[in-house]
């Protein structure tokens, strides 16, 4: 099992998505996630052979989680590629020293609502739900200015956001609002660097129109 | 029966929410929702006496949904304010000539993105999640652009947006783009009508912390 | 008398504009307004019959301010609209508590402003005119904090502003500002739905191009 | 008589201000801008001794206008800094081959009014009304869209309002649009001219809160 | 000699530029900048005739920096708009009472950074790059907040900027914060008038796609 | 050598800087870049240890450049984040199939000029000198439009800032639009992970006050 994989959230059964409603007679339209399963991204590239280490990690994947979440098949036509971001995501958002799982997930949402990525804060949102209750998710993808948080993790939001928006604009003072609640230099590395590669992941994904898993949407709820 | 409830949704059993995940052996927190059914906005209005047709429309209500949405209860401090803004909510919104239901929820929902209103996007991408399916009301929530709608749905929605971020620069080129895709004037009116009706709400409810029913966030999933 | 009309303004004489200027001996264009009070919206909707209490209503402000408001002539294609609006206005911007005949026109004005709707910069920076005086009118529709204000008008106007840019970013802090100066929640309610009404009233008029009455540009200046 | 007054409006009787209005028996405040023909700027700079010319050039305004602009008095602490602005306006701004003076005003206001600046936009909104008409005027500083142009206007706007806001997305393209509606490429100069002495004055008057002579208001309504 | 060269940068050697890098055996193409010393502007306006002394002002020009900007020659289409402009820039910008000349061009880079006017900022980035020293110029460039300042040309800056991008929020409160770093009321005006000019220039030169000179960029690097 | 050093810029010989210039006898600062080499971000992290590989790739650098790039030193303190983001980059930037290396660049530096980035634009502007021409540098880091690009460049630069700026427009549309240029779609996940990639550097460095090393200033000018 490749090192990246502990980090998956754990198995859930996966709900089965009630039949579309039937309306005035009318055979109803399928419901709008169904085709997201199939056609993961707007670009025609044929998926490559995996490694054995990619294909172990799918099949980790797979028995966790019940699918294998559509970004890691969209950078599958190059497994180098793959490789490299399951590697980077492992060492740079995964690996974080203080923040919690729930708190990296809290960050990943709230970013990819600023950047109103619809791949990132479904997968996202998710997990918040999971991690913590399903209306902190809500929260995260609406404002995270409705919910009702403490210091810290006001502060380490804030300081996301401000990143992702104006990043020009960050200076020592913003540093010093993150250490003044008690996070350390290596915390706002993690935060930082858990922030920065959303917003790197919320781009390819919009550049790319990467439609997520639609088993996403029904999970705890 | 007052006329304005006839537009409710149908009701639907409240599903009991998953009590509060234990991590580690510690007592969990409550839900982030918990709070919002009983401090509905953060100023101390008191309520006062319903009249006749308020009382009936809040019972109504009940018995059609489960709940009486915060939105009301808000208002209800002042009886005819209440009652002001359930006829004009009646009359402005959900009596649009040719607009479906699922249509006037896609606009609120939209519109109530644009402006980050925890309140609104809560009650309104439920009433999508309801009359049209669960994966449409999250686009509405996070990013219409990802929905895969017809050329008349993304136009409506795309006067609504222009009108919520830049009203000034809506102008008869704009009114043209919504004509040549089969709307018509009064159309046009039950457009910006809707939408204008959330760009206000919105702000009540951004101006108070309006809390929505928590009931929402786990409905038609 | 219907209860809503009682809070417009006195009735004026409404001044004969000076004919246009005729320049170099060409016979001069008409004034820019002309057609404003003819073609009130660029919505081809035929007007309906009027109910007696909106025709009382409407016979009221020819009485008193020489004209009928255009914009409730754009309503007047559904009498059940029109009467809607009129009562909704009446209870949420017109029966403010605390707050002023002025300063609901100054943060309808504002509001406004920040829109740059022609409509209701037109009405309502005419009523800061006829309620304040002329140039504090002016500096409403160009730019409030021109004006040489008290802390508790300064910090009313300030949240108007906010909540019709970045509602999104209004928050408990921003409500304490408003009680510092010294209003209390159910103004703070007030101020809310007014800035809120006029959010919406600037969105139908924009999506319309609805004209506002000529007779508007040239009183009380 | 120094060239550069040759283009200045002419004189109009300079109306009598109504006496502020006396509500509810309390002593009234008085008008917004009673003191804005005294304290013309937020800056204690003396003024210094004219030069015959300015003196002249000052004696030359009184005489056609009935008052000095202030923003010339708030040059006047310096008479070589006064001199230098009263040159660049009359060769930059008031020299334009083809603009007609109500272009140029109209220019000079839509600028102005994208910065909010209320010293500006008072006085060339005054000037629109004088050499255009009173709605126009009003036009050009609530919105200028609102306005039915010609497209060789509506173009020569639209050039100086992205001039304006987003200098740096001004392309070739840009140019081209001009000269389809009939301009060539002085006149591009001219344009572009005007709405760049406007975004330079905007500046200076908003960096020291400099006040229009309260005349202005009044006048061509 | 006109007094308004006196402030110009000290004539430096010209470098030669390498020639184009040739790549895989094609043909190099000619570097970016060689067409800007040709075609200064995207305007057909025909060169007129200089007055003595703006001949005069030219060979000085030529003398002490080995070149006459090209700013100068896009005015020269009429000597009396270039006169004007010289003595413009020579009372308003170059005779700031307690401005050093480096802190005048550390503004003109800052605001024309901006804007991102590809002439300013190369023109003005090399003053700084002479006047201070190389990164410095390419901090004003790029991102003033990264320099190392000293509080006074902080705010200095600080103010300037916001004058650039939202000058309709310049309150008393903005001045106050430069009297607090030790500027006076004199030297309010010169950082604001400065910094005006810049935003005039930099439109001027957007709209009309001035080109700087070449040599401007292999300079004090 | 570890594979990711192989598309590494050319070994330059490093300019000596010249000193600090001494105006008015006082002994002169240093240049503001010289603190940029020894603090290379405003955290405290204490570098770790180097694996082998890493080791062997600072000496790769440090042969080849001259210098160890700071962004490398800034993820030293880690050495397995070190070594997931060299091949995350090598992977997902530098393989890119058909984007020249100064192609990859000039989305590189043109990304980081939208956000401001002194780090990045620093570097890789350079690089973009190195393998354009220096003023084709320049225009990437001041405003890329000034640049006589060709259409597929120009589209490619436009998606990257489009993609920067408003990541949640971009749609199917804009893919057309690298395609009617003859980008294929493996091309348009290269450029969408470039400016991804640099989107995310942008905002590490931004976070960390990251300083280019001084001597990529003087490089290639």
């Amino acid at each position: 099992m490749p090192q990246s994989a502990k980090n998956l959230p754990k198995k859930r059964p996966i709900p089965t998505r009630r039949s579309p409603v039937v309306k005035g007679g009318k055979t109803a339209a399928p419901p709008s996630g169904a085709e997201d399963d199939v056609k993961i991204t707007a670009l025609k590239l044929p998926p490559g052979k995996l490694s054995p280490d990619m294909d172990a990690y799918f099949k980790k994947c797979d028995e966790k989680l019940g699918f294998v979440p559509n970004v890691l098949k969209a950078f599958a036509f190059d497994d180098a590629k793959l490789q490299a971001f399951v590697d980077y995501r492992q060492q740079l958002v995964q690996n974080a020293e203080n923040l919690s799982k729930l708190e990296i997930e809290m960050i990943a949402t709230v970013v990819s609502s600023q950047n109103r990525c619809f791949y990132c804060i479904t997968a996202h949102g998710n997990a918040v739900r999971q991690l913590g209750d399903p209306v902190l998710g809500e929260m995260m993808v609406m404002n995270y200015r409705a919910a009702r948080l403490d210091k810290r993790q006001r502060a380490m939001l804030d300081f996301a956001v401000k990143l992702t928006t104006t990043p020009w604009e960050v200076e020592e003072e913003d540093r010093e609002r993150l250490r003044r609640v008690g996070f350390n230099d290596r915390d706002i590395w993690d935060i930082a660097s858990v922030a920065a590669f959303y917003n790197m992941t919320n781009r390819l994904a919009s550049a790319t129109d990467m439609r997520p898993n639609s088993v996403y949407h029904g999970q705890a709820r």
